[in-house]
């Protein structure tokens, strides 16, 4: 059970309202999901949080369904399962099929396999990955 | 410093030196980074996890410079330095341009800043993504 | 539920009632919660970390409130359910208003965000902060 | 090594100039950290970030050592060295002594290893932990 | 509830049949665990996961029961509570005891808290510990 | 470098004194890590980290060197440089060999990679392993 009370559209303020508002207009739903609503009981954080998540997750360089699906991959590691759950159904909705969330799974974990491995034998970073960042 | 000896072609048993030349055939890079020298002491991992690596690193669903973001990702998170190098360079080799690493981290940043709201306040998993895997 | 049953106040050993009557009379309560009971399985574990905990967690140039509310936001980054519900009702008894708890979470969040951020730019120490500790 | 140029104020765009003017004000110190040089290549994350960090430490139901202490505490056991140096000289400069950071540390540890008895045990949450928030 | 449908031997591929039939003959059981029906949604996955498991698991310079509890001990760290579950079963089917499993609770727990000392407290390496794997 | 000042023998006072003689004759060693000079700085952590210390690792009915080589392999998934180090050196004087950091390397890796399948597919615990520890 959430540690707070779970803010309804109805009974929320003015001010909470008009984020469930553009939530919805921008998601284009027309519910608001329990993340939300726990949040509202501190209306400065739903208004922060609410806006990262706006502008980071919006398409850009990057599209949305990878983004989606980088959020169900640290959701998986960090062993969260509303974020599992949540995140995966926004991924389906944007177009990620069964077998790329079995290939998603696969690579998480692989990936957590091989860092281990390089932190265990504290493997030096090779001159030539010294400057990774594309220009 | 590793903490094993990094092993090169030239010492490598006829077993490792095959390994490492399907390594460089299958990326089309002529020659091997630390990562591999470092597993070589330990042949049947070098085996098993370069076969991992061969297999779900492939494209699938997923393209392949996807899968590699997700692994620079990963990296990140369990903040291991050579794996953030290593996966950087094979991103930008596959497409990954500048704008998008920003991305990027933007989006593994943000991730584990939700993550801990939804742990935090235990939230409840909304009935709608009870199911959320696509058939 | 539980790994290893629960040991009741009247089925403990007189070693193990000892701290049981030591936690009672350390925290003023009359009760003693499940985290003890399990432990009392393994009577030197329950003593050591019972020391540890009181030693700690006592009053000191940090006062008992604020280790408290460290204490949750521990739990909440390692995802301990059991620790996130006790140690915010101890915290909840020494002081943290429901507000306070609003402001926790932010922070906790918010530093599991930017700790990413530094790490996944590799971020080099600025001169100024090397020898951070005060004198 | 930064993973990207870290952008001196001279070499910066006006927009970042005043997100560097707004940092210096607020925090009333006459330079920029490598954090904000490094975030100024994504000028987007930069001004989200920076905004976020301004609102969410700022004193409020919780005051700003306490909360630049969580932060320490975080950074710790994320493991990020960059954060431990610049969160610790803030939380110097507001005030935390060196007793007092050796007990923060010696709470930050055992945190982590309670948590850990906690989830092995698989400790069901007493009835009365059940709604600890308080109101 | 699993994300996935579990697939169960008579519902399953030749294919996946196979890989049923080596897991239950290398581990003398008559029956399979979810983990494995779990992941036979992706065939690939389950026969790369399995033969790996089956690979680094068999005893070799380090036994088997050895394994297993370092297997318990991760799944703690990592808060996966089916891998709690299962190989906590599997360690006691090798021989673990109940006063073994106390203790291996009693390591994990302390090892997380010293991790965090030496992390927080970015401690140098001794020079006696720079090459510490044995010839 | 250290955040704080490593505390030498002849520099250290008697009741720190007292706890390095106790460290070496326990460990039949001439000399002090850094670790404990460094939480010399706090007498109250470094007497009661000790204490937990040499109790816990003390042989029992796990043996000295399986708790040896479980603190190396925390100390590679929290990605402790110098528990890495420290850890590995302590288990090579304990009978560790080559081959055997090999194979522990290779099922801390695995262990993690696992660990995120059954996290991420959300695998409900069989009910055969509900009541797994040994009685």
């Amino acid at each position: 059970m959430a540690l707070v009370p779970l803010i309804d559209y109805d009974d929320a303020t003015p001010e909470v309202r008009a984020i469930y508002d553009d939530i919805r207009a921008t998601r284009r739903v027309d519910w608001i999901n329990n993340f939300w609503k726990a949040l509202a009981n501190d209306p400065a954080t739903l208004e922060r949080v609410w806006g990262s998540v706006k502008s980071v997750m919006a398409p850009g360089a990057i599209d949305a369904l990878t983004k989606e699906m980088l959020y169900v991959a640290f959701s998986v590691t960090n062993n969260c399962e509303y974020c599992i759950h949540s995140h995966t159904a926004a991924a389906g909705a944007k177009g990620m099929t069964r077998q790329m969330f079995g290939e998603l799974m696969a690579v998480v974990a692989l990936a957590n396999e091989t860092n281990r491995l390089a932190n265990g034998y504290r493997i030096d970073v090779d001159e030539r990955f010294r400057d990774p960042v594309p220009r």
